[in-house]
C-alpha cells in the first residue's frame, strides 16, 4: 500500500504521543494542555441535556445544517458584537468540530501545494499539523514578548504565494505571550496594505485573562480578510468538540462550508443544543470567573516556584491568562535532550521542537499549569530545577 | 483572496443545497436521506446521558484519545466478530465523526493529486465530494443489478496509480442495490491479485435489511487491504455523528490516526460515552427490528405506488433494505430537467447527476421512502407519475 505525500509529510502529534508515557500516576506532568476538569459544569450540562430533550426531542438527534445550530450562532454573534463591536451576524459564523477542524478547513480551502503560510515561531503545533496536510511552505516569523517581529513579518509578506497569517494573539500556545495594543496596531497597519492575505486570529484562551484588560483583535472588525477562531473547549468542555469560525468574507465561508460538508456533514447537533441551552440558562460569566480564579492561582504558583528554584540563566514568560508558561534554558541547551532525563525523574514537559517549523534542538520548553494543584506545581518545578542544575 | 484548486474543484452537496427548497411544508419530498426521527430512542438516550454522567462525570467532557473510546471500540469489534467472523480487536477500529469523516481521511491518506479512485457509477455523492478534496482521477465502474460490472472493474484496476475501490455493498446509496453472493465472490477473486489496492466497503445501511438474509463482506475478513466503514447514524442517531473505520492494516490506521488528529483531535467523547451506555443497557437488536419493520412498510408502499401509477417505460430497483429506490426514465429523458417541473408540482426527488463522476443529464433519480408515511408516499408517487406522463 502506498500513502499520499501529504500524510507522509505530516508529523503525528508529539504531545498526543508522549501522553502515553506522561500519563503514569507517578509522573508530575506539565506536558498536557488539558483544562482542569473541576471547571466543567457537569451538573449544569446534565440539566441542559434534560431540558433540551424536553423542549426539542428528536431534533437533537437528527441530521442538521452544515453551518451549525442557528440559535448557537446567534448567541456567538451577539457575544462578539457586545465584547468587540465586530458587527457580525449569525451568517458570518460556522460551527466547527472543535477549532482544530477550523484549522484543517482553512488550510484545505486556501492553500495549494507550495503556497506560503506565515506562522508565529514558535507556533501552535496543532495548527502546524493541520496546515501540513495542505503541503504548504511555512514562513516563520519570530514571536517576541509583545507580538510578531515586524521586520520579519514584512519580509514574509513579500514571499510568493503567501496566503494567510496564523496568529494566537492572546496567551499564545505554547508561549503564553499576548500581543500588546501597540503591536496589534502595528501589525494591522502593515496588513491593511495586503488585502489578499487572510489574517487568522485563533483565540481559544482569550476569555481566560487573570491579569490586565482584554484587547481588541488585530484584524477582527477592521480587516476585510479577517478570520477569528473561537472555541468552548477551554471555557465549558472540550469533549463536546465545539468551535467556530467567524468571517465576513462570504466567498471564503461558502468554500469552508463545502469543505465541512465533505469533512463531517455537520458538527454534533446534540451537543450544540445542549451547549446553547447551557449558555442561555446559566451565568456563563460567573462560571468563567471561577476558571480564571483557579488558573490565576495555578499560574502564580508556577511563577513563584520558578523564581524560588530555577538556576540562574533559565528564563520564562509571565502570562496574563491562558494555560501555559514558556521557559528558555541557558547556553542553547536542547530541551529535547533534557526530556528523557526529566522522564527518569518522573517530571514531564513539552520540549520546544514541535512548535517550530524549521529549528531543531531548541532550548525552549512548554509548561502547563492548569492540570496540577499549587502543591504539585511547587514539587514539580523543584524537581525540574534540580535537573536543570545537574545538566 | 485566492482559493485552492482542490476546493474550486469540489462541488457543494447538491442534496444539501436543494434541501432549502424541498423543506417547504407544502412539498412532498423524496429528496432527503434522513432516518425517520420516530426511530430515535430519545428517552433511552436521555437515560444513558444521566447514567453515564453518574458513572463517569467529568470524563465525558474532557479531551480524549484520537482513536476513540476504548469500550465502544471493543463493543464494535465484538459485534463484527460475532456477525461476520472478522477476527478484529478494538485496536483495528478508529471512531470517526460520522462515516463521512472516514471518507475524507481515507482520501487524504491514500491519494496524491491525479491518483485513481475506482468508484461505483452511480455512486454515493458524499463520497465523491469527500474524495474530490484529494484531487483524484475517478475511474467509474457501472453498478449493475447484482454488483460491479466485472469487465469494467478489471479494466479500471489496470489504470495507472489506482489506489482504492469504493463500494457500498448493501442497499447502496443511491440505487438501493445489493451485491449478490456470486458477485461478491467474483469481485473478491479479481481483487486478491491486487494486494496494493484498498477495498473500501462502506456499510451504513447493512443492518436495515427487510428482505433476504445478510451476506458476508466482499473483502472484510479475507482481503488484507480491506477497509469497512460503519455508522450509528442510521440505527441510533445521526446527530451524534459517530461512525468508524475497521482495518487490520496497521500502517494505514496509523496514518488515519494522524489525519484525524489534524482534523478534529478526536470524536465528541460525550456522545461516545452516551452511545456506549445506550448500546450496553438496551436491546439494540429489538430496536433495529422496529426500524426494519417501519422502513420495510414504507418501501413496500413506494413500490406499490410505483407499480400502480407509473407510466410504461419507467423502471425502478427493488431494495432488500436501506432507504432508497432508484428510478430510470424512458428515452433517456433528463431527470434534472424534470426536477424544476416537479418542484412546481410540490414534489421533490434527487436527479441522478450528482451521483456520477462523468455523465450529465442522466435519466435516473433517487427516491427516499424513510421520511414519509405510506399515505404521503402514495400521493407523492401519484403526483410524480402524472408529471412523467405529461413530459
Amino acid at each position: 500500500m502506498e500513502f499520499s505525500q501529504r500524510i507522509l509529510d505530516t508529523p503525528s502529534s508529539f504531545i498526543r504521543n508522549i501522553l502515553k508515557v506522561t500519563d503514569s500516576p507517578n509522573v508530575i506532568s506539565f506536558a498536557g494542555g488539558l483544562p482542569n476538569p473541576i471547571s466543567f459544569p457537569v451538573e449544569k450540562l446534565r440539566e441542559s441535556v434534560n431540558r433540551a430533550i424536553d423542549e426539542d426531542g428528536s431534533k437533537l438527534f437528527q441530521y442538521s445544517t452544515t453551518t451549525g445550530y442557528a440559535p448557537l450562532r446567534q448567541y456567538i454573534a451577539d457575544k462578539y458584537n457586545h465584547n468587540f463591536d465586530l458587527g457580525i451576524t449569525a451568517d458570518d459564523i460556522i460551527i466547527t468540530t472543535g477549532s482544530q477542524q477550523a484549522l484543517t478547513l482553512l488550510g484545505q480551502v486556501l492553500v495549494n501545494e507550495g503556497d506560503g503560510i506565515i506562522i508565529e515561531e514558535p507556533g501552535y503545533l496543532g495548527a502546524i499539523q493541520a496546515f501540513m496536510l495542505a503541503q504548504p511552505t511555512f514562513y516563520p516569523v519570530t514571536l517576541e514578548q509583545d507580538g510578531l517581529n515586524l521586520d520579519e513579518l514584512k519580509e514574509a509578506l513579500e514571499k510568493p504565494n503567501a496566503k494567510f497569517i496564523y496568529t494566537v494573539p492572546n496567551f499564545q500556545n505554547p508561549t503564553g505571550l499576548t500581543y500588546t495594543q501597540e503591536k496589534r496596531d502595528a501589525v494591522y497597519d502593515i496588513l491593511k496594505d495586503y488585502p489578499d492575505i487572510v489574517l487568522i486570529e485563533d483565540d481559544p484562551y482569550g476569555e481566560l485573562r487573570f491579569e490586565g484588560t482584554a484587547l481588541p483583535y488585530i484584524g477582527g472588525g477592521r480587516l476585510p480578510n479577517s478570520v477569528i477562531l473561537g472555541s468552548f473547549s477551554k471555557t465549558v468542555a472540550p469533549g463536546m468538540r465545539i468551535g467556530f469560525i467567524i468571517s465576513k468574507n462570504k466567498e471564503l465561508m461558502t468554500h469552508v462550508e463545502t469543505a465541512k460538508q465533505a469533512a463531517d456533514l455537520h458538527t454534533n447537533i446534540f451537543s450544540q443544543y445542549v451547549l446553547h441551552d447551557y449558555l442561555t440558562h446559566n451565568e456563563y460569566k460567573e462560571h468563567v470567573e471561577k476558571i480564571i480564579d483557579l488558573y490565576g492561582k495555578q499560574a502564580n504558583a508556577m511563577l513563584d516556584a520558578l523564581e524560588k528554584y530555577m538556576p540562574e540563566g533559565v528564563t520564562w514568560t509571565k502570562p496574563e491568562g491562558g494555560m501555559f508558561i514558556w521557559a528558555t534554558l541557558p547556553d542553547n541547551k536542547s530541551a529535547l535532550d533534557m526530556f528523557s532525563k526529566a522522564m527518569e525523574a518522573d517530571i514531564a514537559f513539552v520540549p520546544g521542537d514541535p512548535f517550530y517549523t524549521g529549528s531543531q534542538h531548541v532550548p525552549t520548553l512548554r509548561l502547563n499549569y492548569t492540570a496540577s494543584t499549587p502543591e504539585v506545581i511547587d514539587e514539580g518545578i523543584k524537581r525540574l530545577a534540580e535537573l536543570f542544575k545537574k545538566y
